[in-house]
């Protein structure tokens, strides 16, 4: 099922200068996220999971799921339409959960214009015993933002 | 990103039940799609895209390939979670439009459990000219029902 | 919950501009749908249940509620920023169906700017013995086009 | 739009209980966020702004709309399913931020059956000036867990 959009472009912004704004978010730093791949069209953020990340129940709240397949789509949208973007929703189903080892959403741009940027994302659990769980898939929209 | 969920199961009914469920839709017979793909997991819909399908510039109606999407994710669940199955909910992202040429919708199930299962699918046209153009991305759950 | 936005602008088109608009949907035709209501922010699209709209089991599929409320939400925000206008995406939820009576799709919009829009769908079925069943709701996003 | 479906139950769990919920959670005391109303199908959270919630511009950080939103949605159906209730997924559409204030997210249930439930949700910000923004609209899924 080849699309025909042609080669991914260069990214707008290099691995050094997403981490540079992953670090200037106060949210992300309170989270501990940090960004491990950007790429024409793809970024991937990671989280060690550890206790403030939890629910009631011990597993991963909701929430850090949310805002890890978030990020990432922004990120990955950034990358292809310039980092003066914003987010302009998006959708996450909740698969599995996790107790720790390794938070992991990877996003892709599936289709760009001069307006916004359509992503979807993975989120990934890399458990103690090196299992690698699926515990999201999510899509979202990025506006290019007038900001800019 | 592989996923520790192990194979793909054996789907829950064949190619030509899923033909038989899809010639019971009035509404499937009204837009004149078909599914040719039905396995443990994954199912693809067509349609040959014609006049009634279109909107008032010429192209897809957007409903149209929100059907498509929403029906090859009804039967990549069923496929997967049995035949009587509920759609509890689908997001689709409009990428791109066309005008002629065959719509497909392919859907494949990314977790399952015994209530209820969540697919992704992606929309493609392949328009006269032998272009296949990504027209959107939809994700959506499927709820086991009652009624069986 | 008061917004601050300030009350609503006149509407883009007038309701009689929206049913030459839905007239000229070869879609729209086919479902048989009608729009009752246009104001600045708000479309109700109607259809009258019969047949062609159901699915294997003689409910509404899926499918026509999506059309529809996809439809009122491009309609409503279309009466904001203009009728050119793209969906750019939509989520729905299926709440209940429905077997006969009158399908109703009323999208208001809750944020509007220039480059987008942001609204919300209730579908309701008001059915023959006159009890009015809520079906579905929707959120989705509109963009201004380049094609104006 | 009147809808058939009858009086508002009980609430599953009172307000007090529902605190004691959110206590019990790492990640939402990480954030500082409080519930402030559980009814039958209606739960309302809020976090008072400050530097740890904001991204890279001084302003909120899109994963904090979404997971306020995201535990409103959970408790407004837990109110109603019970307390060992599992969220199944979210859309959220970002509509405009805030730099301080109270957040609060307020959800209701639109469908509840004895699987899942259906919520929307609306965030807003109180901003320093009194003026009430309109943030983000969100709808979820929430289902009934095996685990009680």
């Amino acid at each position: 099922m080849a699309d025909a959009d042609g080669p991914e472009p260069a990214p707008s912004f290099s691995l050094e200068e997403a981490q540079a704004i992953l670090a200037a978010q106060p949210f992300s730093a309170l989270l501990g996220a940090r960004v491990t791949e950007l790429a024409g069209g793809v970024a991937t953020l990671e989280i060690d999971i550890d206790e403030r990340h939890r629910q009631q129940y011990g597993v991963l709240h909701g929430g850090v799921l949310a805002y890890l397949a978030d990020n990432a789509i922004t990120f990955a949208a950034g990358s292809v339409l310039g980092a003066t973007v914003l987010t302009g929703g998006m959708t996450i189903d909740y698969l599995r959960t996790a107790r720790a080892g390794v938070l992991r959403a990877r996003a892709h741009v599936v289709h760009a214009d001069s307006r916004h940027a359509v992503a979807t994302a993975e989120v990934t659990a890399e458990v103690p015993d090196g299992e690698v769980r699926r515990c999201a898939v999510a899509q979202g929209t990025v506006l290019v933002s007038s900001r800019g």
